[in-house]
């Protein structure tokens, strides 16, 4: 990543986030115009590769993208990175057609796609998908519904998970265009925080496409595999929300009076702020060591057949898990800073709590990820670190 | 107090609160019919002596009554109880004709009074108000800006706490009618969680009174004695809202799919609810020792010498401390308890959430209360646990 | 308890274990002087009814006096009191032959008793117990090994629970001398902590007592009544450490120098000395409300019965729990006020820090009190706080 | 490093320290025949560079080293690589003479050096020393009591940091050999864990050595930079240690009876151990790129220089600060998981937590190194992470 592209994203972090965090608490109903000026910087899809028309940037440098974003506002990163799980299925398993065909307008046009894995039912249990694709002639119908599912309505395509209807063991991977006749946004998920993004609930019924639709592989594999990306990108959220509630906090003490001096001279508030600073460079230096095993994988040649094997990226685990938690943290703490000003829509710290919660909530919670985590690099000696 | 009147919180907890969570929450621009409904019961202003014809229940019996509340809702049961601040003021230290004048119309009535006591500057350090009251005759007149006062739009009387003009190393508390000309609700405070419940930021000029509204005592003294039972009753919503979200956990988990059974059968989920529990256990102990401690020292016939020994109770800063503390530790535990639904609006667990958080932020942040206990009860050897 | 009393274990306190903390926690071979000493207090086995010749002290004064000896020494505190586990067994569900065979020489001597449940397969699930008692006559006949049991060499008696070897389902609880042939005591167990205390494992070969020495009802629940006496002490010890650790800290900050001062002046350790002193004070709540349900239970006439019903006391529960988990954090920030100083055998921290590990440990461990608390207190509506 | 390397450094440790727990808790009269084992590895201060005739690798390689090794036993790491503390400072500000003379035989022999910075009065405020230092022509003459010191006894030579007679405001760095007379070893510490290490308090009675002997630069500023290595190898023990106890829960784990099957098989232990992994997973990325960035500067041609403007690097402060707290974290919850007996000495987890807890209490306590970070990381905008 050259440094003009951090540069670019922190000017539109400033230009288009700053000071807008009651406007981007407010749940609009479409896609803000901050992401039309997003996609002005050029960076829209960073991640795509190159020879698909993208800026083919790395994990590790969307990592700093993300932290920068964020720290604007993490509703809005999310939004403009979560597209990545349905295009790193859809780069590593999909045909070179289906690429041209679904991929390079994405990056020409900086537009969404989105990807529909859990159920009402389904959720850290995805062996329970009801959602089924059965194959009539050269065609791939699919039906069922769709719980959670961000960015589904502006989406250029969906990638939905379903069970296949010839094998009742096997899922499958199969991207839909929006405009398919069938796909139906249900309604959009009122949220408790990170009001910037858009989650829909959806209904398919009887969406056709071409059975080369249908991505290599197990779904389920897919899914798990689409998920290293994002889990690394929304624990790094949890970094650029820490951040920002550190920086709120200095800023705050800096005028704010305490005994004959300002809150900012207190040793008190040094300790607290000295632990938020550390667990902050923890954050950072993990999701960084995350980006990089991530990276080292999707920059082999054989890519596809490493991740086959790899399925869940160990770090990728632990980068959710920990940023997840010390982020909660930071925000707790930070939240105790303000005395009562701090409990009303003055200062932007009860919005940054309510941000922040999402990172322990979504794509597995703790307990489901301490569980896979056990099972996968526990259990097994040699992947123990 | 009589079963009949718990059940009869209960009563009104279940007809008036319960499934109304969004509404509660929807920040209502003046009390809303639920405070009507609670005045039916005729217990509104539990607390108020007998003597002034209110129903003399102690402190012991309003944790009783305040978890209940809360467990409907914190904001409701911190409307109805914060009045308690203010009364006891007046009622240790107001004379008869005071009490007579002020007390026994809230006691009929069921209505409310308000406390002024932090200002912008004047948060933790109340050493630093800079309202006035000046004497001249038989009258006070008091000016300044007072920051944070819950109930005064709709309130009786105001119990301010002002710096006397004459000697400005004495505070008084100065009894002001609502009505009083110059009194000035500047605006209500929008809030993050207890939404429910009704903030102002409130200015006074030249607000005059008689001489006899000034209560007896230093200012400062009063608002710290008062702040006892707030206190206490404040830790109280927090067991409230704890016991809601165990509740709220265990009727989800008795139908939510998991593996080939229910999430309530899972033995981690029992670890979780266990620990809960404990912690909701340990709270109520505390609170109830807390309110007899309030209550020996209330119920003596020299009650008003020595609150003003006492000052600051212990307990009710630990009750405080703790069931901020372990109430936000429950809550943030029950908020990762649904997965992608707990950060919806579908469910109530972001509105606790957000609720609870008061417990630590309002009559004195942690950092402050351990101060507090350390100056007044870990350095004197006697007074230590 | 009069006040006579609790003065006398402060004075044995002051006399036979301050300053002594390296002696105790050597591990000599059999009882040290000091529980001489203690008996010459007139308050060996306190908790033993008058009727029986004891000094019929509550659970609430025990609670005190536990409170003040483990300030001294919790091993010392420990051997002191766990006889209580087997004593009240004997005291409700023995006949009234046995206790005056058995309790009165107790309450005389100031002797002790063992008890006998956990063995190397049966920590938690004690329906996993492998000794066996048969019938042979007027006879009973009780072969096992026990892994765990304090004061066992040096009891008058033991109280085992066995396995019914006529109905395996059946489990008794029996009264065995420790002079019956077949009692040997296999090993002392070398602790990390608590090492005043004396705790071993025993094999039972053939020992052959009367069939009245087997108490009324299941074993099974027998120990679960009796361990909710000793569940509380065991938590209470973790109060007189934490007391400890405070006054260490506060005797320490008073003459270490700090900048132009001393440690005491620093805001920062005010603040962990203020969350320790609060920590502790609703430590003592607890376990005081704790100790009165107990009372409640006990000095009901029919005492028996509704232990019976009741088996395991909720608040003994959360007591231990809380104790243990509140009493650990304390003890660890307190290890961390020394510098390096704290981790020479120079101070006592680090016995204190290895003392109070113990009461998360033994008697069940939190994972198996919170599973039984969830089923227990949790799962039935009725009995949730 | 090569593969060979680590190999024989594994291979040490389970010859050397695998099984011998309680040996090396003995607390030895003098360095056991560990050390000798070791330097037949030839890897004895594996740091040191090569054209000193050392093994020249970087810290980088040192952390897998000591990772390693602090598995086997946290006191045999320490007493290995404690010496770089030292060595770093005569390496980057000795004249090339020095270093020929002393850290080259370091190299050859495997041999140790002591650094002598805290005394008793200057602990974490080391512009407190008194220690002197005063020019006699062509000799320092150094007077003074140093507190706390590793090695001292058995090492080449003593770095001491010490106040100039000239200058009151200087400190000087002056190398002794421990053979000058007037170095005198006061006693060992006995410490609570970490036993296998040798710290000492020593005295330094009018010690002459040439001028060439003076480091150059301000003595403190060469200690905080010499803090750097040896602050990220410490946290690196927690690192070992986390992952022994983990390993041991496992063990533990796969035969220990419960319920029908074995302790590793439960959901709740899959959740302990799943969240220890993550921690150490954590604590494994902040290491590595703490000594990265180490050896980023290490590694320039004016390695010196920028040392000298960079004083404490940012990453040495929080993966002390964070491997202390999480390996604490860790120990603490593993010594929960073997009931009872994990209160005796059969298992190694009671020397586990002993010594881990050295990590967040030497060479600057964690209230220290936030209050640094502070000041240096977080008030400076620009270095903020």
């Amino acid at each position: 990543m050259k440094p003009e592209d951090l540069k670019a994203v922190s000017t539109f972090v400033k230009q288009c986030l700053d000071g807008r965090h009651a406007e981007l608490d407010a749940f609009d109903d479409k896609p803000s115009d901050v992401y039309d000026k997003f996609r002005e910087t050029g960076l829209a899809n960073w991640w795509l590769p190159q020879e698909l028309g993208g800026r083919g940037l790395s994990l590790e440098d969307s990592v700093e993208i993300v932290n920068e974003i964020a720290y604007g506002d993490a509703g809005v990163a999310f939004t403009l990175f979560i597209s990545v799980l349905g295009t790193s299925m859809v780069q590593l398993y999909g045909s070179e057609e289906l690429k041209a065909r679904y991929l390079k307008p994405m990056a020409d046009q900086g537009s969404f796609c989105a990807t529909l894995g859990s159920e009402q039912a389904a959720g850290s249990e995805l062996g329970k998908i009801e959602t089924v694709v059965r194959t009539e002639g050269d065609e791939l119908v699919v039906t069922g519904e769709k719980f959670f599912s961000t960015n589904t309505d502006f989406a250029d395509f969906l990638v939905v998970i379903a069970r296949s209807a010839e094998d009742p063991e096997a899922y499958h991977a199969v991207l839909i265009p929006r405009d398919t006749p069938g796909v139906e946004v249900v309604r959009r998920w009122d949220v408790i925080g990170l009001r910037a993004s858009y989650t829909y609930q959806v209904s398919l019924k009887e969406c056709r496409v071409p059975a080369v639709n249908r991505l290599e592989g197990s779904g389920l594999r897919l899914l798990e595999i689409g998920l290293n990306a994002s889990r690394i990108l929304i624990a790094t959220t949890a970094l650029g929300v820490a951040r920002r509630v550190r920086d709120h906090c200095m800023t705050y003490a800096k005028t704010k009076p305490l005994r004959d001096g300002v809150l900012v001279e207190s040793p008190v508030f040094a300790q607290r702020l000295g632990q938020m600073e550390m667990q902050i460079d923890v954050m950072k230096s993990h999701l960084l060591r995350a980006a990089r095993d991530y990276d080292t994988i999707m920059s082999a040649p054989d890519a596809a057949a490493r991740w086959h094997r790899q399925g869940t990226l160990k770090s990728a685990l632990t980068a959710k898990m920990f940023c997840g938690q010390a982020g909660w943290d930071v925000a707790s703490t930070g939240s105790e800073m303000f005395g009562g000003l701090g409990y009303t829509d003055e200062l932007p710290i009860g919005k940054l709590l309510r941000d922040i919660r999402y990172v322990s909530l979504v794509e597995g919670g703790d307990d489901v990820l301490r569980d896979l985590l056990f099972g996968r690099y526990v259990i097994p000696v040699p992947r123990r670190t």
